[in-house]
């Protein structure tokens, strides 16, 4: 069978009542009525014959075949870890972890939340300080996120101190990124002290990339007496045996957490951390768990202070991160969890005595070792550094050519006896007795960590197993329903793509293995990018950007590379419509360019005249435009070529989001219609899951003159050509590509319009039999919708008090996430049923949005208040319903079971309504203590709850 | 960290917290006291250092590097397949499913009896016939349990007629299995028609292992004439286009289902199956799935007709099927449920195409096919067929030398255009023009199939994922409680271990590779085999035996072979205690033993006096005494020994069954205190997973003297040497055999140890906690368990009228898996926690039991009827506790919330108590019509539930 029917949810037979609903004959029929004839393209896409899951994978193991996998002892921030099976197993191949979506609809993640709150407890604990995020992209990106939070604080400073004993690829991103907003950037060894003045602040090496070990007192000291601030970027593992960065006085730390059991991944998908002071708390970048409670004053977890975060601060956003690095996150929280605090330290000791013990051997046998003191790191003193890293390499070990005279030898948590005597044969040495310690004793730790008894409680595989399962029960993910978020594109992840990126061959292949043993690997990124060009109708393609966000911002850091070597330097304005997605915005800030906003019409498509007011407002300074196509209202418009082509004309350049490519692919190619720069969510249209919240991957396509500017090797030289990286390393995450690489394998030209086709026809249906209910907002040619729709709740809420997010918290009752909310249109509420949802799944979320309507119905007509309202109450706990006494003036069966289909199956949330202002009002982002779930639950029959409504989800 | 310090719930704080309860210094000294210091061994196993999760898996990996994986078109019953990865991934590797019990709970076990179900209407469907079991253990077993069948129905034959066109290792088996139960065996050509007389029946191959096509109408007519009935071994894909055997007058249909998704696995685990006449039905062996309703009138799946199997009837079961292959049943029925009758027909259709391509191509190169009408398998005449054979394996493909000048060839579901040239090119040939079919037009299917709508609902791959997690959820399995069954030993599955079946290079080869090409496979194999010898005692082990009762058949069948040898052949009677297994009774019959029972004293052990004098009422007679130590009432028997030297006295063997070995591993061997014969559950001690009633592996240890009749090669010739083969292949279910290979791996001699004390620690703790709500019926030295503990109910009845059973479904509300029902003794409760199992869950179970304790003293006080009490009405679903009207003097929270822990995470079972009665009475084991489903609950007060005590569970 071929596999795109097996993607898509209505099979023929219900694609026809489908169509008979809308009236269309065909689905071409649809298509060509839905999208303007100006932007399709001519012919079907340039790609490979479909594959079927089984030759996909096939062609997948022939590929892994192709690398061979060196074990690693490179280090430089990618470190050997083993991941427990029963965590692989539990959470990173499991549909209900990996296919949830970011848990901005706090009642139905409470899994998740309390796995990340772990993994921020986990952060804060390691490293001393007060308050930890969840989480960053990648090492070098984090360190480029402390930078600038670093440069919104300390207002006096243009400079910040970079650590040469940082790893280079964080050197570079953090450096080009700090230029990229103006900041002049100095690089030196802070192990010899601070130098020069107006500095933001310093980012302090702990260890160095060479496995010493300098004490950062010193450096923080100074850099506070200049009024700077300093982070210390640490390996986190050397945190259990170093005392922590807080500890010492720094106001921030960043690190990765890779090597708590997440694999190599050829360079990612990992996540990075970041913890700072309290008081810097409003200004940390990224997605920050909190502790708030729900209607019956239960402790309940939920997304806390999101009021800095780019979709609702937009231009004002402490980052524009977006998609993070969530399902990395829980699994090192996981690990945390599972070895608990001795278990880490007992890896950390036994990572450092096998350096000890390599060090002293090689002493022993003359050679020379270049630091005295350190973790996990041996320098070796050489002749010809290359010529070791090579015979090694040729007998299985991965070592670093630190430079041309160091060799770097990193050990990781699986190095085996065997391993440490190999490695010395390639120094000539060979093994001894066990060495001494190599821990300065001055920064030894002191301080307690993982205190808490969720780090102390579960020490079985079978504890392990029950807490990883009793956490995913409570979410609500893709493998138990619909997940209609518009803009979200939650559609199949299949399985085909995903068993792949678990393989060994593929999963531990360090990121910095030379090119001639990751043949395997290369060739697979080669096919995606060539397959994305064909479908984007750009000239290349780069995968480096993590995130969707860091492809905007890798977009118009090309873009503002092309002005700036065209000698337009003048050009720093980025225009950006009013509805457009919240990242648009933060991404331009980042890329220092000036936001201004174009206006929105009556239809909801671009007005074209404030467009040319700006334009001649801002003649010679307009750098770019950033269009989301079909627009963020879910309408293809007719006039997109138009608009391009008026700021071509007035010397701009045009990106193009790909937010919404599931309704262009095997449709119309961006490139070919006025882009010159986009970027893709491959976790949206190519679907690699959204693992609650991360990984993504953002590739971007630019045309012709912009590949200069594409993203450069983060391990070029500093001062080098090419274009500003944008992530740790050359293909960023490249450990979830196997999956997309089998999504457009297995479709093919025909299979990826199919798909497309079949999203605008599902998002047709719903809003054809919804519309009755609740009026379509926008809607194109001949009451024709793109793949997703806007439903308009203001009418009903002026009516009736019941809000988009009553109606939204509502669904859960019905067994659904919700859609997007207030996004981008404040009071409604964005559908997306993407392709993959069959007929009978799509009634069922008819059937509930047309049953909330009666429940509204009912108190327009009098029938009971708003307040008292069973919308307004939801959702309701099992517990909630099954109390002995009952306060509602509605009954159990119509809270519970408001469709017949519930009594037999039924999700309950583990949670009712979450206050969302008392969590931010009484900020608590670390593990609560246990006494805190000890309560006698309030009955309440009304809430005072408090819905921000901002939540707006993508 | 040490595995085994995973895999034991209790870590040492809590291990010095069970031993103050009980009052020991140390579990050596706990051990000491519990077990007969006679029967201890004398030192550690001799077994490897123990390996971590890591280093097992390494290990692993190189194993499976050394088996070279070829290309399977062998055919001979075991075909290529493709596993859909939704379904690998959801069922296969999910702890949901593969941790689960056999569904003897059915409130609790919805979601996989209902998969079952699909398992029998399928099989139902394509044999045309009224009713299936599901399933049995391989399709040469399902022979001879058909055989078995006819000899008990038809009684007045001595004579089975096996075709000579079935697969050698049917016949062999079939073979065998008839001649041990005194049956004589001819085997003949039955496409030539029917010869000889004084027949209970016939088997016919459809089609036969050349691929021919033969029509058996002929053959049941004779048969049917002469009284006797014809099973047909049918190909299950070849059903689809080739009519049933039931349309075409056939009594019995059997076969395998390993080709419908179920990987090769080197020969199993597969799930064969059964189906037969509605007249037959309570004839027919193993499990069967029907349909009930419950407390509320709901339809509701329960196992049928139980009285059948060996578990009631002992001696007089129609079998000794105890674990089935319930996981490859479902596998094999969600792969049916997700192809749809058109997908299976497009799968059997292109095969046959593939082989009619072949066969043409073949012709036309002038090489002989030797059959005009075949299904899948080309039978091509040459000249010399291994060499032919050598080839094509040396290109990478497997294919079958039938005989000297003949070879095999059989086309699966993955073979590619390249395969079929490939293979045409080892005879010489080319591919040409698509073939004509070769089906017999006179036997091509006319009737419908899988008409059912659950075959033709769930078409993609989001349905299929949800539907697989829809009944997942449903059930109760390790992943998210303790199942504290007694004699059942549901301990950890190791995830490390479990990982590595669906490797490629394990899972794809086929049984009869070439030994050259599985060297990875034997070597792992040696090594299991090697470590069973040294944990035994024995002097060598068979790993065949693909269930523990087959264990026991094929030990019983070593020991009567050996008298037999020794010319003892009026030594026919098995002594067995009256508490063993029920099995046991089966196992000896169909060994055709005669049975003689042994009374229990008042303590629990044997009765010594009662022994002596059945060894002198049948001197000369006794074959064998079959014993379980520590005895099935959870005891160290102390006199074992003594037991052991009468038997041997009295020239008889001695059984010693392992079902209890979780007690004896590491710190006493039965090969040493007395046993000459003892099978393993692998699926038991030795960490396989249940798999929700299979797959199970029962290897048997044999002292010196039986080494020669362990079981044969099933393809060895039929009147060779060697032992009976029980199995179709040499290693019977070699594809979970790394699990088990894995812990014994990362145990290593103290880990088993420990486990082994901790499991008996665990068992007394819990026995001391609840000795005083009810009482421990046996104990043995110092008043302690061994591994588990029988909680005597029976005063408790009295008094209040609450049975064991109620409490069994009482636990269900408190979130538990019941203990073992009313085995050994009617009216208890057999509890064993397992090593697994930490102190917290150990305290969750006693809090649930006090807490059950007081709802029963609640009615021994008059408070409340039992009737009308929440004990006897238990358990109670979501819906029943929240619908508006509460017909019950209990309150809803004391139902759903007995205690507090509860109200934040709970299980609702999806049905109320089951009918057990309704369902014997009114029988229906097919998927029942979804309006079936369409009812208003009966809201009722009290139930007339009757609940059959018997269905003891091991």
């Amino acid at each position: 069978m071929d596999y795109i029917a097996r993607h898509i949810g209505p099979d023929q037979h219900e694609q026809q009542e489908l169509l008979r609903v809308l009236g269309y004959d065909s689905i071409d029929a649809l298509i060509a009525a839905a999208v303007p004839s100006g932007i399709l393209a001519d012919g079907p896409l340039e790609l490979p014959e479909a594959l079927t899951e089984y030759e996909a994978q096939a062609r997948l193991r022939e590929l892994a075949g192709k690398n061979r996998v060196l074990r690693a002892f490179y280090g430089q921030g990618f470190n050997s870890t083993l991941t427990p099976p029963v965590i692989r197993r539990g959470v990173v191949e499991d549909a209900g972890w990996y296919t949830a979506y970011t848990p901005y609809q706090a009642e139905i993640s409470q899994g998740r939340l309390e796995a990340l709150l772990n993994f921020q407890t986990m952060v804060e604990d390691l490293s001393g300080l007060d308050i930890a995020n969840a989480s960053l992209l990648d090492e070098a990106s984090a360190a480029a996120e402390a930078v600038g939070l670093m440069s919104r604080v300390v207002k006096k400073g243009r400079r910040v101190l970079l650590d040469a004993r940082l790893h280079p690829q964080v050197i570079k991103v953090a450096a080009e990124r700090a230029r990229a907003i103006d900041l002049e950037v100095e690089v030196a060894n802070l192990a010899e002290g601070v130098v020069g003045e107006d500095l933001v602040g310093a980012v302090f090496a702990y260890p160095g990339t060479e496995g010493d070990i300098a004490d950062p007192r010193p450096v923080i000291e100074a850099i506070h007496d200049r009024g700077g601030l300093v982070a210390v970027d640490a390996d986190i593992l050397a945190l259990t045996l170093l005392e922590s960065p807080g500890e010492l006085g720094a106001d921030i730390a960043i690190g990765s957490t890779q090597r708590f059991g997440v694999p190599l991944f050829y360079g990612g998908p990992h996540a990075a951390y970041m913890a700072v002071r309290a008081k810097l708390q409003r200004q940390m970048p990224g997605r920050l768990v909190g502790v708030s409670k729900d209607a019956e004053g239960y402790p309940a977890y939920r997304l806390a202070l999101q009021t800095r975060e780019q979709h609702i601060r937009r231009e004002r956003a402490t980052s524009n991160i977006c998609t993070a690095q969530a399902l990395l996150a829980v699994t090192a929280s996981m690990y945390a969890v599972y070895h608990g605090p001795e278990g880490l330290t007992a890896i950390a000791s036994a990572a450092h005595q096998r350096a000890a013990d390599f060090a002293t051997a090689l002493e022993q046998a003359g050679v020379k070792v270049k630091h005295a003191e350190f973790f996990d790191t041996v320098a070796v003193e050489v002749g010809d550094a290359p010529e070791v890293v090579a015979k090694l390499a040729q007998d299985g070990y991965l070592v670093r050519a630190i430079d041309a005279t160091t060799v770097g030898v990193s050990f990781g948590e699986d190095t085996t006896d065997a391993d440490v005597a190999a490695l010395l044969s390639g120094f000539g040495a060979q093994p001894g007795a066990a060495g001494e310690a190599r821990l300065p004793q001055a920064l030894g730790r002191t301080t307690d960590f993982l205190t808490h008894e969720t780090f102390n409680r579960i020490h079985s595989e079978t504890q392990m197993m029950r807490y990883i399962r009793a956490l995913g029960d409570k979410d609500l993910a893709l493998d138990r329903t619909m997940i209609p978020l518009g803009s979200c594109t939650m559609k199949l992840n299949p399985t085909a793509g995903l068993e792949a990126i678990t393989w060994p061959e593929f999963a531990n292949v360090h990121p910095y293995t030379p090119d001639e043993y990751t043949e395997g690997w290369r060739e697979l990124i080669d096919e995606i990018r060539s397959w994305l060009v064909a479908i984007t109708g750009y000239a290349e393609v780069s995968v480096q950007p993590n995130s969707g966000a860091t492809g905007e911002l890798a977009g118009l850091l090309a873009i503002r590379g092309y002005h700036v070597a065209n000698g337009e330097t003048e050009r720093d304005i980025c225009l950006i419509p009013a509805s457009a997605h919240g990242t648009n915005a933060a991404s331009a800030t980042l890329a220092n360019l000036r936001v201004v906003v174009v206006k929105t019409a009556e239809d909801g498509s671009i007005d074209i005249a404030d467009l040319d007011e700006k334009l001649a407002k801002h003649e010679g300074h307009v750098a770019a435009i950033m269009l989301t196509y079909p627009s963020t209202h879910g309408v293809y418009e007719a006039d997109v070529r138009t608009v391009c082509d008026k700021v071509h004309a007035a010397g701009g350049q045009v990106y193009i989001d790909g937010a919404n490519m599931n309704a262009l692919t095997g449709i119309a190619r961006p490139g070919d219609f006025g882009g010159d720069v986009s970027h893709l969510n491959l976790h949206k249209t190519f679907t690699i899951p959204h693992g609650g919240g991360g990984p993504g991957v953002g590739p971007i396509g630019v045309a012709e003159h912009l590949i200069p500017f594409l993203p450069g090797d983060p391990n070029a030289a500093l001062d080098g050509d090419g274009g500003v990286p944008v992530a740790s390393t050359r293909y960023g995450s490249a450990g979830v590509l196997p999956i997309s690489w089998a999504y457009i394998a297995m479709s093919g030209a025909a299979g990826l319009r199919s798909a497309t086709a079949h999203a605008v026809l599902n998002a047709n249906y719903i809003a054809r039999q919804l519309q009755d209910s609740f009026p379509v907002l926008y809607t194109g040619n001949e009451g024709l919708v793109g793949h997703e729709c806007i439903l308009d709740l203001r009418e009903l809420t002026d009516q009736s008090g019941v809000t988009a997010a009553d109606v939204a918290k509502r669904l859960i009752d019905y067994g659904f996430h919700a859609p997007t909310l207030a996004f981008p249109v404040a009071g409604t509420l964005m559908v997306e049923p993407t392709e993959s949802e069959d007929l009978a799944e799509l009634d069922r979320f008819i059937e509930a949005m047309r049953s909330i309507r009666a429940e509204i119905q009912d108190i327009i007509d009098g029938k009971i208040e708003y307040e008292k309202s069973v919308v307004h109450n939801a959702p309701y706990t099992a517990a909630s319903v099954i109390r002995d006494e009952w306060p509602f003036e509605f009954t159990r069966e119509q809270a519970a079971y408001p469709v017949a289909s519930l009594e037999r199956a039924k999700y309950f949330p583990p949670v009712r309504r979450i206050d969302e202002a008392f969590g931010d009002r009484n900020l608590q982002c670390a593990c609560p203590p246990p006494e805190a779930f000890d309560i006698t639950p309030e009955v309440v029959e009304e809430t005072d709850v408090v819905v921000d409504e901002k939540n707006e989800s993508y």
